[in-house]
């Protein structure tokens, strides 16, 4: 109903504009991008740059494989897959082919790709850009155009194993980044579902009491309450018996304990997924991650697909226990393949995804905050010269230099001055400077200078500094007796 | 008029479609991807990163920056950019906000976020997919959703300088892909304006001519004339003219000779470009690039926006000298940016365009006819167990091994046989195993086995394993002593 009341509503206002006298009008041309979207200007794709490094290292630790998958997808392939939020899918517009649409994760393409190729074993990663028409809070790092960054192994594999070697890779990733604190929570959909069976919830109410509970991590139990009597009619005594599981956190013991409790026990779902948890426990001791994992009841997550074993990280503020948002989730989706297959064959899926805006957030205001500044190009050496007319001298120098696989510039002026060529270099952390003058070319020479230190060394071939920068990556100083060494 | 028609066409065709009851009838739903459109599987993920790490190596080793925009941009950012090949965009759906459409070329981003954040100096590359509702001919490498890889220089430079580096990256990142011999032919759209000028080509016919002219890598001169003359209404005399200078080829004493042409010399415009060649000339020898660069008055380009220089670069057939294609191309373009400025302030630019999907095709292609199989994972070492209920000893190895930054796989069954998993090691290029039996784990150790040889190792503590596999990347190997070493 509500999709239809918004259909209507944007029918009403396109008459509008069309009255307005649309495209047709004289308008005043706005130089900007797409509401909800940005550009990465250098310095944000340098530390987009890194942060993918990271990630992606970490994946490739773990032996995944990537794929790529089209940006639009048939319009029906994403229909049916997102319950309320599907109002938020960008559509192509009918220029007179096929009905297209945008992907809204990468999830649901993945289970297409599955289906497609009849493929029921993979480990894959998959970075790449999604699509949500959502309310844009750009200065939270949400928008309408963003990355997501997910890796999931799907295939028919015993229980917990694939689920744990996920939250080690979370827990790998969130380390290395070093973002500070951080904890993982896991519950299991099943555990939710059978806590509100024995709570007295009525089937058809599970959906929607499960995405109320999902708001705990925002709001106050006394509110959260409120909605399941109030909004959506759940009596008192099932909210309050609802309210006591789900301020229950804990480790494996929690998990067995609620094995025992007299209501839980009751529920077949619900003890499979208890069993589960401490399965998962267990891994999760072996892989040396259990210091920041919490089984936390009130966990729901929002999806419709998920099956099993769900979780989140959250970041915590140093000293309290605050949570700043999530910054991976995911779960296990046994069911998703299927909806694809002609035949309606599983293929069991469980997969994380980095919450990767969120962390590129983090990384700029803390590049912002540091003293260091942030390098855009990776450049060693720039080839000037101090006096005019040796443009050719120049391109000759800094073509050795690329042919030796040097990364190396040269201004685009026949005659700069020394000094701007130096302070490209301060402005850009270019180390190192390849001073051609009228002596040095006679001797044969180049003037080396370390920016940072001005030292100089006056006479070394040019076939020393080739030698010497294309056996490193790092910075290059000068020793006490003026010869260049690697400074690591 | 052209656009008008098929306008009307798809207009007809949504009424058909929906007479037959559209989205709301039954129909049998179809997997695959949208038309034009196609998912990478790891293998071509593979090999598109592989080519993508030299390209980059090369922009970076020339000291370029990145950034990134959104697959859309407002409608009207594209309008009025790409003459008649307008009709090749892809809208978005009106959902009652901005109207959008897919990028269509990076190039026009580029050029909106010079002009938007009031940028007159950058050298960046921006590799990302843009959007062409064209026919596809997918066999021939033409999809829908492809790939560009564009490397462009803005600002006010002396003049040839950034022209030349931008031939100088085409050469150098053709040659490090190995993909064969090939030619990059050079001209200057003031040349050809002035060619038409002296030639009689009336001022209004300077665009279609052009384009005509463009046709000349694909069709005989016999046909591009009669379409000149009898579709463009080109007189004879103009036609031929055009076909003289059109056949020459040369280097920098073409242009000398051109600009001692009687005709020729008469142009202004003529002498600016045939001045400039020269200039470019005596650059490139200076980097090194004249063996494969060739002033060729063919040369046209389709594109509106090209003021000054245009290159494009083809791959030549072994001996013969057939052209398969054009796998490189840009130019100088002075006058887009200032279209997005308000005041209309210029900054000149010049950039290269590397055909990256033509570059994909040849390697997938060479992949396929090589005996050398295509890993799709780094992994190094597979922890494998030889009996049963090892699963705990194979997980906390392997946890080891990933703390140490190994890449490093366990399958995620209980007990799994030996045999599948030395298999799944042979099948996706693994090179050790690090396998776990009782004995090993009584004596505190592991056995090492090289997958290709067979040759195994009884006795390797874990960190050893650990030391020699985080100290390189490369492949192990056993010595005449049954002792792991290093094999380059």
């Amino acid at each position: 109903e509500s999709v239809t009341s918004i259909d209507e509503e944007v029918a009403k206002l396109l008459e509008l504009k069309a009255q307005l006298g649309g495209d047709d009008g004289k308008h005043q041309f706005v130089l900007k991008t797409a509401k909800g979207t940005r550009d990465y200007n250098p310095k944000q794709m340098a530390i987009r740059e890194k942060v993918f490094n990271t990630i992606i290292g970490c994946f490739k630790r773990h032996g995944a494989e990537t794929i790529d998958t089209p940006v639009f997808e048939l319009k029906e392939t994403l229909t049916g897959k997102y319950g309320e939020d599907s109002k938020l899918i960008y559509d192509l517009k009918d220029q007179g082919g096929e009905l297209l649409s945008l992907r809204y994760d990468l999830t649901v393409p993945f289970a297409r790709y599955l289906a497609m190729n009849k493929i029921t074993n993979i480990k894959r990663y998959h970075i790449a850009k999604v699509y949500r028409r959502d309310n844009p809070a750009m200065t939270r790092g949400r928008y309408r155009e963003f990355y997501q960054c997910d890796f999931d192994i799907a295939g028919q594999y015993d229980a917990m194993i694939p689920d744990a070697e996920c939250l080690k890779i979370v827990h790998e990733i969130l380390s290395e980044l070093d973002l500070g604190d951080f904890r993982i929570k896991v519950n299991d959909r099943r555990i939710l579902d059978g806590m509100f069976a024995v709570c007295g919830v009525p089937d058809e109410k599970f959906r929607t009491i499960c995405s109320t509970v999902d708001k705990l991590d925002k709001m106050a139990w006394e509110d959260v309450k409120k909605e399941m009597v109030n909004e959506k009619g759940l009596s008192e005594e099932a909210a309050d018996q609802i309210g006591e599981y789900v301020s229950m956190q804990g480790g494996r013991d929690l998990a067995e304990r609620l094995l025992q409790d007299p209501k839980m026990s009751q529920s077949k779902q619900a003890c499979a997924g208890l069993s589960d948890i401490k399965l998962l426990f267990s891994y999760l001791e072996l892989f040396q991650v259990t210091d920041k994992v919490v089984f936390d009841l009130s966990l729901a997550r929002g999806l419709d697909y998920y099956t099993g074993i769900i979780y989140e990280a959250v970041l915590t503020q140093a000293g309290e226990s605050v949570s700043v948002g999530s910054v991976a989730g995911g779960g296990r989706y046994d069911g998703l393949v299927g909806m694809f297959d002609p035949k309606g064959r599983k293929v069991p899926c469980v997969g994380v995804s980095i919450g990767i805006e969120r962390i590129f957030s983090i990384m700029e205001q803390k590049a912002e905050a540091s003293a260091e500044k942030v390098r855009t190009t990776e450049v060693q050496v720039m080839v000037a010269s101090a006096q005019k007319n040796l443009l050719e001298e120049r391109l000759k120098l800094v073509t050795e230099l690329w042919n030796a696989g040097i990364k190396a510039e040269v201004m685009y002026k026949k005659n700069p001055k020394l000094l701007s060529q130096l302070q490209h270099c301060e402005e850009s952390g270019i180390p190192l400077v390849a001073i051609l003058g009228e002596q040095e070319l006679k001797d044969g020479v180049v003037k080396l200078r370390v920016v940072a230190t001005r030292e100089e060394v006056r006479s070394i071939h040019s076939a020393h500094i080739m030698f010497v920068l294309s056996h490193t990556d790092t910075q290059i100083c000068l020793d006490s007796n003026e010869t260049l060494k690697v400074c690591m």
